[in-house]
């Protein structure tokens, strides 16, 4: 039983319909209380224009997506990647984001090693730690489904985002999507070990059965076998008390219907899903 | 630089071309030194004329695919899942099998439970642990990805194969495959903690990027980017010494093929990139 006003929308949901202005509006409109917004729909919006819609509106804005994809099979090609960072921390910065969401990269071009990418997801965030700390950004690792660990996020659990965190020290903490770490048998432990300090965002939607896609078949709140109000409970239970985020992939499905239809629908859906 | 009497064919490999016996005479033709049947092709085939063709063609049988499916949704649905298991041991008995390969099963019809289903899986192997041990048929559980948590294993990595192990005791192991384990970053530490006594099978092929099919987009080795010598030098570290089995679903390529030429491919890969 969660409340519109401890939602906050991932633009990701209504992608392929609405504008960032629209997501905006929409949200404001619906009662939500929060946005995160993809970077590609903030800079086709002007992210001084959408730092003032969002205050207009009155709006959290609970992360802003996305940093990381640190690996690279360059140095140049590395260095890159980190002044990409060091955009999207400013980016943050300028809508007043709570954190800015790392999805951190799979496997450079031609790679084969997951080490490799792994140490290189760590100097990279190290790299642009000071840079986040100085602009009050924390960054936040979200740990991705193991499926993606080739092209998307070599950190693949939360304990690795929790020794990341360990080893990276104060600015670092961790984005928890129940998508991607439903299936871990060490989920309540490493939340514990997570704890409300680190824990900067918590996503949700639903895994269906079956999945058709990799990418874009993800299923609304209750459609799908996620148990999402026990891990609800489990961060909860460690103190997190921040919007509910709802990002939901679905080309063939949700990314069709009228985004009014969706908003009222992931409102329904909080109120007996999560 | 695997040789092909290594080898072992998975017949899901060319499932949908060639019967058990064409298999079974495939791999002698080719110099493939082990075969692992799924259970439709040996019913398909008859047990006791599969046993009589696999001995006259000097396979070693490394595993019978599969047992397991323990999660019911009612008690009598558990138990028709036990005797099904039963029959599997006696089926890998019958054909002189290294292993029974346990696909534990996810989450019943209506569960959201993964806990539950876990508690269910660790009942079953208990149940029809002393059958097995009768029959001299070690169980061995293969943890598969965690993209199957909801239909296929609620077990979805090797750190759970052996806490299970741990619980259950002998005559349980564990059967291996990159496919399902190679984005694990605690995998070195829980290969070693498996040891050479619970390592019953390993599997390879390859996971390719992008995968278009949750089930049936398995790459040939070398197509993918599982660092596979890497791994396998894990498993020979602790010492495995065992066949290495080729399983490749792969709906819109491989199984397309003439499985000749699948074969002869493996035999080349097997010594490139195993």
């Amino acid at each position: 039983m969660v409340e519109p006003a401890r939602l906050s929308l991932n633009t990701a949901t209504v992608r392929e319909r609405w504008t960032l202005r629209q997501c905006i509006e929409g949200c404001a409109r619906h009662g939500i209380g929060g946005i995160s917004p993809w970077r590609d729909m903030l800079a086709a919006c002007g992210v001084a224009e959408a730092a003032r819609l969002i205050q207009d509106h009155g709006l959290t804005v609970t992360g802003l997506c996305r940093g990381g994809m640190f690996p690279a099979a360059t140095a140049s090609g590395f260095q890159r990647n980190l002044d990409d960072n060091r955009r999207a921390i400013d980016e943050a910065a300028a809508i007043g984001a709570r954190c800015l969401v790392l999805v951190v990269g799979g496997l450079p071009e031609g790679s084969k090693s997951l080490a490799g990418a792994r140490a290189q997801v760590r100097e990279g965030i190290a790299a642009v730690l000071d840079h986040a700390r100085r602009a009050g950004i924390p960054l936040a690792i979200e740990p991705l489904h193991p499926m993606y660990a080739g092209d998307r996020s070599c950190v693949t659990s939360l304990a690795e985002a929790n020794d990341l965190c360990d080893a990276l020290g104060p600015g670092v903490g961790i984005a928890l999507d129940v998508y991607h770490v439903w299936w871990d048998a060490a989920l309540a432990r490493e939340i514990v070990r997570a704890g409300r300090e680190r824990l900067l965002a918590f996503h949700v939607c639903d895994w269906l059965v079956p999945t058709r896609d990799l990418l874009f078949d993800r299923g609304m709140m209750g459609d799908g076998v996620i148990d999402i109000p026990l891990i609800r409970r489990m961060v909860e239970a460690v103190g997190y008390d921040g919007l509910i985020e709802v990002e939901i992939f679905s080309r063939d499905h949700w990314w069709k219907e009228d985004p009014d239809e969706v908003l009222r629908t992931l409102i329904a859906r909080a109120r007996t899903s999560i």
